[in-house]
């Protein structure tokens, strides 16, 4: 075993609640001598970690899916790791895992915390440490399941996703594709849409800053919107409901441009096209599906194996560019899964 | 056959599309001679018409669930009415019918148009004329399919349903405990509310006219919001969405407090609840549910013979009165189905 107990740590840790955007001084960085494992546990060190939307969400009190981040908590992050000391039998020194392993250098994963971080060995067969932040790892996984549980799209469906270029919308996208729908994204900028159609093979993509995501709705859903994937909310969230086929479903996985909202969200005021169309709107999220995610990694290692899907990470480095990194998400900035690389491999 | 041709048909036609509500300046009062059916066809006197909230929707322009009424029209509307004069070997003269009639003494029914207009002979074994508009009607319809199919309650769930001492919500709530469920009402004023307890069975009922909705749902729904039938919106829609247990699902069957909106509908700005949760929101129509009617219409003349359930209905009388009886549904003065008596039976 590696002397680990002469290693520092350093931490992101939320220093208080932001209102609006959570800039830099929400933030604190601390740093700390590194523990060694207790008998069961496992000591790792970052190689890198997810930035996510639903951070932002994690950092306001009050009741929701998850327990909100403590003031004075290391912020909780999903991370790639190497095991750096090992009392835990299943894992050995060198071993990559996935685990929620926080915006830190180091993580110290006792025996008792292992089920609840999620720690587990990841086969660098089935994709790229970057991968498993992506398509193999949360976001892949709210794609899946989202799209597929609680959209479950037909053959011909038209799937609408916003955030197209983003973690989850590539892979909701590409797998809609997989399963035979017509796939309209709806990004910002040129440069996303057309990655998004020209590599990722989506049908047709909406640039939502070029201003007329109604317009291009009415160009390439002549037919309506059978399922829609809604990363967004609030504007784009509206245009979709005004263009929905009848019986369609919408997925409800974020809405990211209300999560910095200093006011109250905007609600979606064509909510009554579910009426007139017998619609649906349902929330999902992916920590339900943790028993079937081996079944869905399985499934997307294939499709990215033999090339039926393909993976973009935004990667960022350095632990201290936390607050600069994680902000890219709610400009609209990030091109691709937003990754921050913490360590080399 | 009755010689018909001697008589006058009054009608009331919508004359403008009301911005807001619909003021009696919308509609027009016409007169013309009753005509004689064709071979098929049925001539028949209105007894009673249904006054709905859906209704107002029908007098905006614009695609809906269903079309418009026209400018110039007969406002479309559904009735319980007697066979005056038959050419069709289905009916004869005396006979009970429902069908949609509209806001008219009279109603001819050609063969082309009895299966659109949904004509057929009522069994008043099954219950009275105005039980025909109400449990057994298009609003019992809606609540048995809205409750029933749309929101698939548990024996033992929490189900709050809007506009509860409505044609529509009545139902719903006795419909919810006959399948053993705790049933929170929500009504205006202390008289609905008591009425909905005391004689209808409902567990509770929050007075939304006393103004905490809130706290009422706090104190009632202790597990949370299981289904919740709304046929308001608003601001009731987003307190039962702050409130929603695990897995709830929201039948969208209407949203009184919006059709007079001068602005734009108010969204649920607390839909995001649906993700925390892993609820979903649905809209329904009742046309969709007409081949199995008949088994609806069964089950619930059957609870109201064994008493399991009561029907009320509030009766203004007179065709010339139809603006100002409109009115009281988006008044909230309504206190059980709202019929309008046009002849005596």
């Amino acid at each position: 075993m590696t002397t680990t107990t002469a290693l520092t740590n350093h931490q992101v840790r939320l220093a208080k609640r932001p209102t609006g955007l959570p800039t830099r001084d929400v933030w604190s960085f601390t740093t700390e001598p590194v523990r060694e494992p207790a008998d069961g546990g496992v000591l790792v060190r970052n190689l890198a970690i997810s930035l996510d939307p639903a951070m932002r969400g994690w950092m306001n009190e009050g009741k929701s899916y998850i327990e909100p981040v403590g003031i004075g908590d290391v912020m909780r992050a999903g991370g790639i790791a190497r095991v750096v000391a090992s009392k835990n039998p299943q894992f050995k020194e060198g071993d990559l895992v996935s685990a929620a392993t926080g915006a830190q250098e180091y993580a110290l994963i006792e025996a008792a915390q292992a089920r609840k971080a999620g720690l587990f060995k990841i086969d660098q067969r089935l994709g790229t440490p970057n991968q498993w932040l992506n398509v193999l790892g949360m976001p892949g996984m709210t794609a899946y399941f989202g799209l597929l549980d609680v959209g479950q799209p037909k053959p011909g469906d038209t799937v609408v996703v916003s955030g197209a270029a983003g973690a989850v919308g590539q892979t909701v996208g590409q797998l809609a594709k997989v399963k035979g729908c017509r796939v309209v994204g709806i990004a910002g900028g040129p440069a996303k849409c057309e990655w998004v159609v020209n590599e990722l093979g989506f049908d047709a993509c909406i640039d939502y800053k070029a201003g007329n995501v109604r317009q291009g709705l009415k160009d390439h859903c002549p037919k309506g919107v059978d399922v829609y994937f809604d990363n967004v909310g609030g504007e784009i969230l509206d245009h979709v409901l005004a263009k929905l086929a009848r019986g369609a479903r919408i997925v409800i996985c974020g809405a990211i441009s209300q999560y910095n909202n200093m006011e109250a969200v905007q609600g979606p005021k064509n909510y009554m096209s579910l009426l007139v169309n017998r619609a649906r709107m349902e929330g999902m999220v992916v920590f339900d599906y943790v028993d079937r995610f081996p079944q869905a990694v399985g499934e997307l290692a294939g499709y990215l194996k033999d090339g039926r899907m393909k993976s973009r990470e935004d990667v960022v480095s350095g632990l201290d560019n936390f607050p600069e990194a994680l902000l890219k998400l709610f400009k609209g900035e990030n091109f691709g899964k937003l990754v921050l690389k913490i360590a080399d491999a």
